[in-house]
């Protein structure tokens, strides 16, 4: 049985141990050929094919319910689940989704995208079948990465102590840290459930103890709490100790013996754990040997594993070099990251200054209140989250940082539309942040901006948040980094209107302004890099009619300050307010959904003179 | 040497046994007569006067650093730290906060408010300390508590796998459950560091089975959760999992024993964690007997431990009964709370529906994930939470609630200014909520209103957020509950201005329009009981100019949505945008607090007044 003619997953139930060997293979070459067109996670959805299989031919999830934390994995789900022919059209433009929705299939129970949620939705699932009287089952696949969250830990415990009947798997590839140790995972193939975890332990440390030093030196830095955690749930057992039944460890390749244990799990009448070792990139060699770097790729050539087109111009490694530059200078600053050095430009950092870069694990919590201490204790924290993943840190920014009016630097990589879609778009933070007591907002809209931001956020006193996209957008090259002042700068001068423009999208501004040049309406723009506070004297110095500009929410943004400030002063409030309006579903290339949501330089051309001709 | 001689907390270190039971004895009547007075927390305040003598004589806090997690238990440390001669004026307007405060206070090295924050304070200070070369000591103080909240998790597992010294004491009162337990208090103080715990463990097990099962039933159902975790973190040993020393356990009312286990402790050059059995209440029969009455109290009789005054008209009790009643009628229907069952007036459901109703623990982000998990499953939960405290649960609200657009409902209460000051208010709700796609945000100005809108949000396929103050302060008695509808009711008529106010503050929009009334000017007031989406008809029906008041942030809350609703129609924006403006640092009577904010109905009328003067 081919891919192509699965219907539904109880088309795989009848398959014979050759027929799953092709079934894991033709799903892996399916999962890279378009990965490498389309671009995604790679390792994570090579090493849990095996593992979907298993579940599918164990569970019946038209009845009961699965959910994938973070989701990133949930590719060879897809595949099994009717939505092979769309498979193509993976994270693109209107095309299939790169994470689980409810919207796209009834197989996805929950929607994901943040670490550390599906075991807190698992335990609301198993309560609401309870207070319904249903019978299903309740299946929450967790990554050992994202133990390190805090919630996992709350939803383990309210489980645990309320003996909740469900079954969390947990994904871990912590023992596949190099290929000397991928042997474990043959090892395991001969343990069977219910064997002796202290025999195999001994023998993995024995292993682990002979991988070469300096492999290990820069992974223990970067894995210390990850690993620290790993050990305490899987080693000493936390799992037992919270209320769960242990199963395992289990070899993640081997569907037949994954199966056996998921049916030994649905018999239990209590919360149970099944320990899972995978193996990132599985069946890959270039994703087994590259498990960080085809984590979430670009497009890439097959051979050889490396990106098709020369990366973008990086924001985020403008802002490692610049952290990198402060702290050499001021023995104050330190860099906190949580779980994003590489995402967040930081490598130099970390190799350079190891000691001074605090990688806290998925626990954005922690981080922000953290760099509080640190700041209290006279330090000059720089912390490194992208916006959307800040979210989780609302309530410790604005209590722990913004309260005690501490200076902690927040870098936002990632403000903007995500490739990734609604779940990763870095749109709220202009209006979180600027609604925090004392809180500095800045949009940097080039690398050499986001620079100068950096070193005027050391001469605060108090926090500052920059925001700042993925990408330059700018087209500058090796621009010189000029002192950054609060001031709205002038781009280009126009009498019809005044376009106010924060961040990246600063240039679709500015290209809008050059459309409506040729049809005659002539718009100054003006580069809004501080949202928070304004700078109400350029403000009050422009006499046309003002257009803000966000690439991020409307309700509370930077439109809206702007309002709230034309308001204040008796002035007509902004006659165009754009940014995005409600629920932003869109995923893919950043140009189409800035055309989907009429932010493109066409799209607000158009507005504009619209406008202009409806006065 | 009494309470009042003391200049600095190096003037008890002289003390013999003698001279610190008296010192701790007048701690105790002061801090008893005080809160009888003044309201405030007791049973904490009462547990940790050895603790905090202790404490401050085996440490020198003019270079250590003391965290005080929740910050509810500092009350013996302010009077030991140059306070006294202010004390009177704890938790009132203009007086000494009911929290450490890095403003009030060298002795305060950190401010908090909000739980489980501490551990990742001391661990941010432990590295300044690495970072400047310094070698004080950082000690956090957690109750246990606290330790259901996550953020202690990542700050324990990251202080732990990365070895720094720092001390954690575990205020451990989770023992003190019954009188017949004290006991135990009387047999740990035989014990000493070092030795073993597991006899302890041995024999409190016995006394926890000889507890008469009637009490222990309720108790548990409220306690599951963080029983759990303490068992684990205590009896599991999970600190040494997680890499900390262990030192412990001892008798908190022993300042000498104590005082041993803290040197110690400062020998050591890696993390400690020292478990301190404290009791709640204790000194104080009545604190002792009612711990969880006494914990947070209004003023009160010191011989009896009653309130002096009868208690207000709650609002918490009317969504309280309220959700009781759908929950009879509607067998979907499901109470969520994050350690506030009390709080948020839900005992009479978890006396009646003990299986519908969820307490967390202090883990507001997994209450609402797992809540997320409920609807998605055809539940229809109730999450009961303070304002502030959803402030920790910004993003799950965003991305596991919003995103997939779930009929979560939120009791959003204490809405407004808080007795409690700054950490405390609950300002920011209307500014964080209306910016999630989807979410419908009512404000209930009446136990009717907001009995209407629990109803109302029944009915609705997504997510409704309804806030209300603590009280009820429409001077309404048993009014009949009618449908609502989210329309703005008008509540008087007036041509010169239309006063838009939302919540509890509308009753300050009435009085203020009566005041106004005498001196000429007719203004309407509207109940904006629906502030997202706005009501565009009656908004567009009101040709006078508008006003809008608002118990809460500017930035982004209400006036800024009406705001941005005049800009998008055109029309002048708000004339008046009455509300808080940057940080809110007052404390004590909302009476005083509106004043100082020119809320209340005079300065109201004044605001207006001037207004109209300047036109």
């Amino acid at each position: 049985m081919h891919l192509d003619d699965i219907c539904s997953p109880g088309d795989i139930r009848g398959l014979d141990q050759e027929g799953l060997e092709e079934l894991a293979a033709e799903l892996r070459q399916r999962i890279i050929g378009t990965v490498a067109r389309n671009g995604g996670h790679l390792a994570s959805n090579l090493g849990v094919v095996e593992l979907t299989i298993a579940l599918h031919r164990a569970f019946d999830f038209t009845r009961d319910k699965l959910i994938w934390d973070v989701g990133h994995q949930c590719y060879a789900h897809k595949l099994l689940t009717g939505r092979q022919a769309d498979f193509s059209s993976l994270r693109q433009f209107g095309g299939l989704a790169g994470f689980p929705r409810r919207e796209e299939s009834a197989y996805d129970a929950f929607d994901t995208g943040h670490a550390s949620t599906a075991i807190s939705a698992a335990v609301g699932y198993a309560r609401a079948r309870q207070l319904q009287g249903g019978d299903y089952h309740v299946v929450a696949v967790v990554g050992d990465g994202a133990l390190t969250g805090g919630m996992c830990y709350e939803a383990l415990n309210d489980a645990g102590s309320n003996k909740l009947r469900m079954i969390v798997v947990l994904n871990d590839n912590g023992m596949s840290i190099s290929r000397n140790v991928g042997a474990v995972s043959g090892y395991l193939t001969r343990l069977r459930a219910g064997k002796g975890w202290f025999d195999a332990k001994r023998v993995v440390s024995g292993w682990l103890k002979r991988i070469p030093v300096v492999g290990m030196g820069l992974y223990r830095l970067f894995h210390r709490v990850k690993n620290s955690i790993r050990n305490i749930f899987v080693q000493d057992r936390l799992f037992d100790t919270l209320g769960f039944h242990y199963l395992g460890p289990v070899d993640g390749s081997d569907i037949q013996g994954l199966e056996r244990l998921f049916r030994r799990a649905k018999q239990q009448d209590e919360p149970v754990l099944i320990h899972v070792v995978t193996r990132k990139g599985s069946g890959y060699t270039q994703a087994e040997d590259h498990p960080s770097r085809l984590h979430g790729t670009p497009p890439f050539n097959v051979e050889t594993g490396e990106p098709l087109a020369p990366s973008a111009v990086s924001m985020s490694q403008a802002a490692g070099d610049e952290l990198l530059r402060l702290a050499r200078q001021d023995q104050r600053v330190a860099a906190v990251t949580a779980a994003m050095t590489a995402g967040t430009g930081l490598k130099g950092f970390a190799r350079e200054l190891p000691d001074r870069l605090y990688d806290v694990g998925i626990a954005e919590e922690h981080a922000v209140t953290m760099a509080a201490g640190l700041a209290a204790g006279g330090a000059r924290p720089f912390v490194a989250i992208y916006d959307t993943f800040m979210q989780r840190a609302y309530d410790q920014t604005l209590h722990d940082v913004c309260l005690q009016r501490l200076p902690v630097c927040f870098l936002m990589d990632r403000a903007g539309l995500s490739e990734d879609g609604e779940t990763h778009h870095g749109l709220y933070g202009i209006a979180f942040m600027r609604q925090l007591p004392g809180m500095t907002v800045l949009c940097a809209s080039s690398r050499a901006e986001l620079r100068a931001m950096m070193r005027y956020a050391m001469e605060q006193s108090g926090p500052v948040a920059i925001r700042y996209a993925k990408e330059d957008e700018s087209g500058r090259k090796d621009e010189k980094i000029t002192p950054y002042t609060p001031v709205w700068q002038s781009m280009r001068d126009g009498g019809d209107a005044a376009i106010l423009a924060c961040g990246g999208i600063l240039w679709e501004a500015i290209r809008a302004a050059e459309l409506l040049d040729q049809q005659g309406i002539r718009c100054a723009v003006y580069n809004a890099s501080c949202v928070c506070p304004l700078d109400e004297k350029t403000l009050s110095s422009i006499k046309s009619p003002l257009i803000t500009l966000e690439e991020g929410v409307l309700a509370g943004g930077f439109g809206s300050a702007v309002s709230q400030y034309c308001a204040a002063y008796g002035r007509p409030g902004p006659a165009l307010m754009l940014g995005i309006e409600g629920l932003c579903m869109t995923q893919g290339d950043r140009a189409l959904q800035l055309k989907a949501h009429q932010l493109d330089a066409a799209s607000i051309a158009d507005r504009v003179r619209k406008w202009k001709e409806n006065r």
